[in-house]
């Protein structure tokens, strides 16, 4: 059963619920807009069901919310930002604006941020440039969840990469996709299930392949694509914890397991001014007319449209904001449950909203 | 049965070959620097056996060897560069250098490249970047091959994407790859030995999954790791084609199978000044801690070794400086028959080399 929500009162709600253990305004409603945007878009796994462990980071002292964003090096086109271990979603925005400002000043904007927490979903910046008429690249690396291609025990988070640019039609096209086959939220959901999960999806604690969901847990998730998507998590990685002196490999904290310090998250940012290769306009016009092509191509048995990365996200949030966002009852339990504990009303609203 | 051709002779041997269809001496002498380069590091596929294609383009007047490869936008860190329809790798030599230029200048240099031809292996170009202590990500599209998620019919290319960067160790980290599930050439060869391939590699005709080499010939060889692979292919296309004003997804032409006008082929190169961070030898010291880390993970069954990105092709690589580049009996049939066709000695060699 799905409880719908409008978004505008469900990011009111997280907003004050961030307040309520001391995050100022501003950065509370900047956060909960990243994880209602998530939710909105169908990405359910970075969306408000991340309340919880957000706001018990910030509690425990992991996610400091009044932590001054620093640019440490400024260096022309390229910046390293030190996130003062705040919230990742606010360390990115300040990288985000730094970027989109080089981009337009040298035509490339490329930021390293180190000390920096979980920072949502990465389409959030991404949308961002792109309506400022610039591509961006945003990646992340993330807590050890996969082996590297050979190995057998977690090496490597699911180093996110999301790329995008403006195509002139309603949905900007914005590939965001973790490194890993799947996202680890399902085989959490299969584990409490009981149900077997694909066969490629994970490896058991051994090394070898299984469908056990709940082997697969003390296992590890599998990189996607092979030693390809493990050779682009490890890269991701490099350039998110090795240049920023931010984390990598096993320096970077879980955000849930690991209570003795801050994550040390890291990302990179780069921004870049298509103007500066042609007009806005002449590139926006080409891309529609690719975008277009795609989309006129023969389908696959079964297709009934070709969709473009962004695509489905986008009329996903489009019908979100008019219809409301649609949650899990057990979900909205969780949160009614946050709110009676820092004293938050949960808004009224009605599953046939 | 293979033969080993000393490197040095092989490039001999391909330079000349270049020089008797009208390649001035340096470039002839580049271009099969870079193919001897792709056969030491065991990536056939584009080698030496690509000289025939590579002949036949400049005679047939859809490479220009005498073109003037232009910088036609200079932007800061950014640049438009027209190859003027050379070979890719005249015209990916020069985008690198100013490249790496923009780099120690400003931080980054983004380069995007049109009226380019296939450019060979991407390595060629990230180990010289990497050796000068850059980041260097570059990214190229391809005539068609690939269907997208949900389409049926070849649209996007296996467009490669390459990373690089040093790690103080013997082999630099160098991802190099198609976005590709395998080589089409695979493919190729197992149709002509009437083997089948394994499932996943490809689509017939009508988009069904097939197992049969032929059929998949007639089809579509499929994106690594689905949507995911799709989706960068696609971002790749956009980045080297349509902001460069190159050809993109149809209007990129066959190296192979059209001869009416050049490809028109887009690259994109962005280095990355690692000093701009912190200073090299302290990034060197954490990617070698790292690699290293990576290494010493608990191996799946039957693995000896954990080898990062780049590393096994180093090695083949500096065994074939060694031993000389082995070259299937066949090939060198091949190139023999150049040999003779445009009047050029084959290197004396033996198996035994």
């Amino acid at each position: 059963v799905t409880v719908r929500v409008p978004a505008g009162a469900l990011a009111d709600f997280c907003t004050a619920l961030f307040q309520a253990v001391g995050v100022p305004a501003p950065v509370a409603r900047e956060v909960a807009t990243s994880l209602v945007y998530a939710d909105l878009r169908g990405v359910e796994s970075h969306g408000v069901a991340r309340m919880e462990i957000y706001l018990r980071r910030v509690t425990e002292g992991m996610i400091d919310p009044n932590a001054e964003v620093r640019v440490e090096l400024d260096n022309g086109c390229t910046a390293l930002i030190d996130g003062g271990n705040h919230f990742g979603v606010r360390a990115g925005m300040v990288a985000l604006e730094e970027a989109m400002q080089r981009a337009r000043r040298h035509g490339l904007g490329g930021i390293g941020v180190r000390h920096s927490n979980h920072f949502g979903t990465a389409a959030y910046f991404v949308e961002r440039a792109v309506a400022r008429g610039l591509a961006l690249i945003v990646m992340s690396n993330a807590p050890q969840t996969m082996p590297v291609t050979g190995g057998v025990r977690p090496f490597i988070g699911t180093n996110p990469l999301a790329i995008g640019f403006p195509t002139g039609r309603d949905a900007p096209y914005i590939l965001d996709m973790a490194t890993s086959v799947v996202a680890r939220g399902k085989i959490i959901v299969a584990a409490k299930r009981k149900t077997p999960i694909p066969a490629g999806w994970a490896i058991d604690r051994q090394g070898n392949p299984t469908t056990d969901a709940q082997a697969a847990l003390e296992g590890a998730v599998l990189p996607f694509g092979g030693p390809k998507g493990s050779g682009l998590a490890v890269a991701i990685d490099v350039l998110c914890g090795v240049l920023t002196g931010a984390g990598f490999g096993p320096s970077v904290r879980s955000m849930y397991d690991d209570w003795s310090k801050p994550q040390n998250v890291g990302h990179f940012f780069l921004a870049l001014d298509i103007e500066r290769f042609m007009p806005l306009a002449a590139f926006v016009e080409r891309a529609s007319q690719y975008v277009g092509l795609m989309k006129n191509q023969p389908r696959a048995p079964g297709v009934d449209e070709i969709l473009y990365a962004g695509e489905p996200e986008h009329r996903r949030a489009q019908a979100g904001r008019r219809d409301g966002v649609a949650l899990h009852e057990s979900l909205v339990r969780d949160l009614q449950a946050l709110g009676v504990r820092h004293d938050v009303l949960w808004p009224v609203t009605s599953g046939a909203l």
